[in-house]
């Protein structure tokens, strides 16, 4: 590791974004502190109040900056539901998701895991320990879509999925290489009964990579029925595999699982390094809890402890890991601390 | 009520099928005993067998045939995973989708009630009573996709999700409708953040047809964040309003939520009754435990119940609702009783 300075780019944004991914610098800083490694942060204040002020979502100029970076601290978007003046979904499609398929972040991955002591809306949750690996640059999510006649008794409305061997099997891969690092089980998720032509696709490739992967076991579950294990049996799962839509489902639904997703980090992979990756908390905006220090920043600490170990810190990112746990592990039930306070007490372990 | 007899269509099919349907039949004549309404049964033997034996799956002649009954009364279709001799999904597809699509049973209607005494995965589930109205013939399931390259490299693989005004609003219509029956809330989920076009399509339909239903309040969900609702506070819904796909996931997720799809009941119902309804449960042809007498037939049985509110027999449904009602609040747990023993069981309580 010759690297001498990280060149982070730091995107707040919404509702609790800003508070969360404060905290989330804080551990990040404190964990690299005699790492020899300089961390020197650009941050965008892209979002609701930039698009009010500008009109503006994410300029190709201001992409093309961050594009520079070596990685991404992303906290939330999101208007608040209620606010009429900003369009329904924009700052997600045209800042979040941008982003995503501009920065070719393919693998989205999602750990699961469940600390001892926290509770879950599960009366026997097992041993939970699993990574998603979203597909996210292809799916439903291209926004190939389309409406006709729109507003009249005739209108027709459609959205496409698109697949490709090639988007499809670069996640395949990396989740079986994911999976000889972890328990060498691989589940892809997929509802091939019914989506029958990229399910198929997703099967046949999953099929054609096993073979490179002999030590690696892998079986298969529609969507419908992956969501019944993820609340009977979570613990079946080692690494999942899927799309883009039925992985921001399960993810979700698996945050939930795991203690909610006030502790469900992510990393948005370009596994080429040709563009920054990206790593943000599951949750969004919550613009409910905004600005009150009452968000838990635990998600965006650990996603900050995945950028680390992107970057090639994997010890300063297993730290910030067991600081979390051991933070997590010793809370008690209905206590309430302030996000700062929680970033404190996890910097303070480390 | 002047009909006279009940022209019923019997599909068992594959797996656990016959065995769970008989027991529906056995439930369904005890309850309509001293109606007056002598039921005819036409059995069609669909499924793996059939497609063996004949290479067909569900030909128009035997199509025209089913239609021309009052209503059908569907186990389960499927072959085992390893049964390499049949084409994975064409039995669901070209049997039950095929069914669904040319009988427009456009409301696919999936109740979830948790009984008292009934073991929730969740540790905290709270009173669970709602219904999800599952679009039937558009959405994702239209079989509109297609591949191109097909096994080389460049392999891309399209599903396109149908959605018409037409579709969404007849939909919406009934959940606000069955909501007035029920406690007044609507519940729409998609994820109109993404899936523009199709989502504001079901947004403005359901914002228009509210205006109808003063007396109805609804609300919005992202399906990712209404799985999390379903394990997290499940008792918040009424009736949730969703299109083919997303209806598919969150209703086999309900299922277990409220002790496993061996209970879920569905009807598939043309709304304005130009062609038979069919009556089936959520789950499956189980080909593990086929033919043991280990399946739970009460999906199957509520189904039964499920067709005669529809044919105009709401006190006979109502009567066998009460009778599963009173049996799976007397089982104890970990019981075994035979397939047949719970329909005797339940018949006994008429
Ligand atoms: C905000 C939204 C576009 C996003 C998604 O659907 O991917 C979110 O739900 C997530 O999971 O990161
Ligand atoms: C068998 C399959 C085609 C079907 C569906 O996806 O609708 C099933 O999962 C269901 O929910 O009835």
């Amino acid at each position: 590791m010759t690297q001498t300075q990280l060149d982070l780019a730091v995107i707040p944004g919404d509702g609790i974004g800003p508070e969360v991914t404060a905290e989330a610098l804080k551990v990040l800083h404190k964990a690299l502190e005699g790492s020899g490694l300089e961390v020197k942060e650009t941050r965008y204040s892209l979002g609701a109040e930039h698009w009010l002020a500008t009109g503006e979502t994410l300029s190709e100029e201001t992409l093309a900056d961050i594009r520079g970076r070596d990685a991404i601290l992303f906290g939330a978007v999101g208007a608040a539901p209620g606010d009429t003046r900003i369009p329904s979904g924009i700052l997600e499609r045209e800042i979040l998701l941008k982003l995503r398929f501009s920065l070719d972040h393919c693998v989205n991955l999602r750990p699961s895991r469940l600390y001892a002591g926290v509770p879950s809306p599960l009366a026997d949750p097992g041993q939970v320990d699993f990574v998603v690996v979203r597909e996210g640059t292809e799916g439903p999510y291209t926004g190939n879509g389309g409406a006709l006649r729109v507003g009249t008794p005739q209108e027709i409305a459609t959205e496409v999925s698109v697949n490709t061997a090639f988007g499809v099997e670069r996640v395949v891969r990396d989740a079986f290489r994911r999976a000889t690092q972890r328990r060498n089980k691989v589940t892809l998720v997929h509802k091939h009964n019914v989506l029958v032509y990229a399910g198929h696709l997703w099967k046949r490739t999953v099929e054609a990579v096993a073979a490179e992967f002999p030590g690696v076991e892998h079986d298969y579950l529609h969507v419908d029925a992956a969501t019944i294990f993820l609340v009977t049996d979570p613990s079946r799962f080692d690494v999942i595999v899927t799309d883009n839509l039925f992985g921001d489902i399960l993810t979700d639904l698996a945050g939930a699982v795991t203690g909610g997703i006030g502790l469900a980090a992510s990393g948005n992979i370009n596994i080429d390094r040709t563009a920054p990756s990206m790593f943000e908390p599951v949750h969004g905006s919550a613009p409910d809890i905004a600005g009150q220090q009452k968000a838990d920043p635990t998600a965006a600490i650990l996603s900050a402890a995945l950028l680390l170990d992107h970057i090639g810190q994997p010890e300063a990112a297993a730290r910030i890991q067991a600081a979390v746990r051991a933070d997590v592990e010793s809370r008690t039930p209905g206590e309430a601390r302030t996000t700062s306070a929680v970033g404190d007490a996890v910097a303070a372990r480390l």
